[in-house]
């Protein structure tokens, strides 16, 4: 059975954006160096989807306090990642989620600073996981690396004006963004002790993932800045490979549905399926 | 009794400097995306005095092979500070160890990856230590976070062209440099679980890191470039308050060594005494 109702997959993450909120604010209260914490803040609270949060806290569906350091450094990491892509040396993007970007809002080595200290304390409050510690935090640190995002930002600016095939392309995504989606359900699993379930989770993030990733490239063509809070076009103006401008975009819609229908096939059965579904359905249809 | 002979702990530098260049060399291989990681290895391979791997060591001698790791991880945190430190958004240095720094030699895109691709491999690394390895991951994480090493830069630079306390000059210190020196000592007595002498070595590490950064200051204006692999004066152009600054060099000088004293006194009986010692008397007399 598939679940294509959204609303119940909105409902919770919109729960877990406000236990996030909370914890977040908690972890990173302002302390001295103000600049540095006041820009850590900055980036890291007050917006976002937390869809990295609330997957890590769907795969522990029912046990979701157990998840909830994982989701936590999930959105630190998000976060610095962001901050560290917007800078002049790399996307030199002056906006982001409707508001400055960091180093805009503050200055250059402040928004490198803040961006390698979100970093480092997404490990610090990770360990304090209660299940399989260890395991999380490795996976964390594999996913977030020279292997992982860090990884397929860089085959992303290498593949800026060139023409990629689709083989790269999906290797540039599952990377950049597939490989913290993916992880954060992995995260979940073993923070809730089910590793069990960790094949099923595995799959249906790395469809995710790659649903998520065109319906981007597709929002960068036909969304509404002010609904998405950036600027949009970039990617054509910065020549970048997108999947609207390998396949059109009707193909890339369909692409992102297949993926979608892949996803929801994989979790059949595990707890928290109609939420999963019905998010993985989100994803389709987000306008933002 | 204190050890005067520096000549033991060269040999104990060179030792570990040669183990852990092994380590770091077969931690991080030549793989793909190849420009990052031959960024990674650019910066982390062929230079330094490793002196943070060698205090990590020390706390375990005898034991040494429990602490590479920590050692391991010590190392890529400082190569990712210092690669982060070079870019032009912060001090923008183009020269670091004799030869070009990482966004000279690659670009700046490739430079702020490589080191926040580092510092996520730290923690990687650093959780395969034996002995309480979730304590020892802990203290990295927040010596090099926020509140420590990452904090301190934050204060150095917005002490630039400021005049500044003697006592904000220790601690801006005491997180920039000192931290990671403390952390090194604590997380090599904990990976081969001498936790009884904790206590000490934290002292031994807080007047090492402070004589450390005095000799690092004096260097800067004493100093001979060639041998130091590094533009000298940079902190008279930046218009940083250093200890010969605000003392000038005679009671600099003594400051150090005052230091050194204390940290002698600290590690008295202490598994590895002779080679602390020398090393603590070692960066008195250091050239570079």
């Amino acid at each position: 059975m598939t679940y294509t109702d959204t609303n119940k997959a909105k409902e919770y993450l919109n729960k877990i954006a406000k236990l996030v909120e909370v914890e977040l604010d908690r972890y990173i209260p302002l302390e001295e160096p103000e600049s540095l914490f006041t820009a850590m803040r900055y980036s890291l609270l007050g917006g976002g989807k937390r869809i990295r949060a609330a997957l890590a806290a769907l795969t522990a569906y029912g046990e979701e306090e157990l998840a909830m350091p994982a989701a936590c450094a999930l959105e630190m990491v998000h976060a610095y990642s962001l901050i560290h892509d917007d800078l002049p040396g790399m996307d030199n993007d002056d906006f982001r989620r409707g508001k400055p970007s960091c180093h805009k809002a503050f200055d250059e080595a402040t928004a490198l600073l803040a961006g390698d200290a979100l970093l480092t304390k997404a490990f610090e409050v990770v360990l304090e996981t209660k299940n399989n510690p260890l395991l999380v935090t490795l996976e964390l640190a594999k996913a977030a690396g020279a292997s992982g995002m860090v990884g397929g930002q860089v085959l992303d600016l290498a593949s800026e004006g060139k023409k990629i095939s689709y083989d790269e392309l999906k290797v540039i995504h599952s990377k950049k963004t597939g490989a913290l989606i993916t992880v954060a359900l992995r995260m979940g699993a073993l923070a809730a002790k089910r590793e069990n379930m960790l094949a099923k989770y595995t799959i249906y993030g790395e469809q995710l993932g790659l649903a998520f990733q065109i319906t981007d490239d597709i929002l960068d063509v036909t969304g509404d800045a002010t609904l998405l809070g950036k600027t949009l076009g970039k990617d054509a103006t910065q020549g970048k490979s997108t999947y609207p401008r390998l396949f059109g975009l009707e193909k890339s819609q369909q692409l992102a549905k297949e993926a979608v229908e892949k996803a929801i096939l994989a979790i059949e059965g595990v707890p928290g399926e109609e939420i999963l579904s019905g998010l993985a359905n989100y994803i389709l249809v987000r306008e933002k």
